[in-house]
């Protein structure tokens, strides 16, 4: 087995290594090459000590089959034996591994294994560079899933981050009204005409006037301005976890009777079929293609504020 | 107008006066003799500051019409005019006084006034003392509105005061099985047969075990606790105010994709009926009983720590 490149994480710094073993796929894994993978704020939180992953990061990628086919993966790897997984919940399965994020090593590397159930074919007209956002946008679209976006509904995103963004588009999709709430005039113009954007300094007038509102900004007084912009027994989504405790009054969300929901992994073909048809253009939310030698280079990039999606060609 | 008797709070004190007005009818209201209040924790955290409240203290009682009729009294005073109230949602009104808790003096005195559209029969034979405990038991009731608790359901209460007491209680009748997690041998011994009981201490093997949990504790670490005990993607009822922040991670809200619920003001009549049926017996959580003018010393007994119900006999 030959040696390989790959992005390793030890909890305080990520490293590109090309000395590592090669991947053994376990049982009912493949071996895929990788082409591209994104970067996200989570690799960087896991390159801070979050969830103490140890190994190679990287879970939003694309990669090829051995017969030459263009795929990405889910990333929950899942027992599908356990009473979670046949409760029908398999993404949170207790047994599971989760690639690039617990357990299991990534994608920022020449190949990666994953379990072959959980392959998604990549149409021919999606780009590699397009395509590693399938991850993060199937998340975005988690959320539709969970609270009725029906037609008209109000919703707020707090967030003008690339999640954030690809929230609004969503649920915009979903015939939501959407108006996306951030600091930063530059990625709030990168919304589009049909959301709405306003700065979070000027969003006072908007208090307790959304349906639901869905933080994505990563930051802990995030969950404080979603309170505030939800309307009595409105929902508040959760996309974003942040490292560390919260110091926030929880007191709104009993006196509003405010329904809280913690939303993570969602569906791929959605997301694979807006990107295709390019329903959801995410082309303005890349900012960088850097080739997998140059990661380290990149992860500081992807860290700098206001930075876009940061992808490795490999 | 003669003057009444009443207890008040400043925000950080409680004091029995002997020399206040009586109070004024607004439109819409009647004006009650008091016959009995109970003294809640609601009421403890008021006098400590909470809400800012300064007025009469007061929100569970049992009073009687000027022709003679036991009532009690929904706390939400709504404006039954703003789109809020329109759309159904009256106790979210944002033009609302709350009887003893914001803007509105409360039942700890000679006479109250109260809309007369927020009245209760109180039944002939649920005596005063049983009958304080109508308001709370609404609220106990109120998770069963927001939650489906149907037969089989395993939810777990964390908090063996008078309120997880409660909550157990009005889950049990709606069909769940539940068990009441607390930290108190003696109160958890109150919960009856029907509800199984575990110290917190011995809860580690329950952990992501129940659909439902029910935080009821008024503990800043009741959270934590509640999210440890919850199935992913399961529900979590938030039915206490801290007062001040929670330092909580709230990242397994996201990773387990669990609902938290707040939860607040529920149906009166389903109390009634649970109380007079004995269906829910109260009696057990009854500690003292002082006429208003011990109300002093009753607040220092409702304080101390493992205290029952104190009820104020007017």
């Amino acid at each position: 087995m030959s040696t390989m490149r790959g992005v390793t994480c030890d909890g305080t710094t990520i490293r590109l290594r090309r000395d590592l073993p090669g991947p053994s796929p376990a049982p009912g894994e493949v071996e895929l090459t990788v082409r591209a993978v994104g970067i996200c704020d989570t690799d960087l939180q896991l390159a801070r000590g979050y969830m103490g992953f140890r190994g190679i990061l990287g879970h939003e990628f694309v990669g090829r089959t051995a017969a030459g086919r263009r795929v990405t993966a889910e990333i929950n790897n899942a027992c599908h034996a356990c009473p979670t997984c046949l409760a029908g919940l398999a993404n949170h399965c207790p047994n599971r591994t989760v690639l690039g994020i617990l357990g299991h090593d990534g994608a920022m590397a020449d190949r990666v294994c994953v379990p072959e159930r959980n392959l998604h074919a990549v149409p021919d007209g999606l780009d590699d560079r397009e395509a590693v956002f399938i991850e993060p946008l199937a998340a975005a679209f988690r959320v539709g899933e969970q609270v009725d976006l029906g037609p008209g509904v109000a919703l707020a995103v707090v967030g003008d981050g690339k999640l954030g963004l690809l929230c609004a588009w969503a649920a915009r999709l979903a015939g939501a009204r959407v108006t996306l709430v951030g600091k930063h005039p530059a990625k709030l113009a990168l919304a589009g005409e049909d959301v709405e954007t306003r700065l979070l300094a000027d969003a006072g007038p908007m208090a307790r006037s959304f349906a639901v509102v869905v933080e994505a900004s990563g930051s802990t007084t995030g969950l404080e301005t979603a309170l505030r912009l939800v309307r009595p027994s409105g929902t508040v989504v959760l996309k974003t976890t942040v490292a560390g405790d919260h110091a926030t009054s929880l007191a709104p969300i009993v006196i509003d009777e405010v329904r809280v929901i913690g939303s993570r992994c969602g569906p791929f073909p959605q997301a694979i079929e807006a990107l295709a048809s390019r329903a959801i253009d995410v082309r303005p939310l890349i900012g960088a293609e850097l080739p997998l030698d140059r990661a380290e280079e990149a992860f500081r990039l992807a860290a700098t504020k206001g930075a876009r999606k940061v992808v490795l060609l490999v």
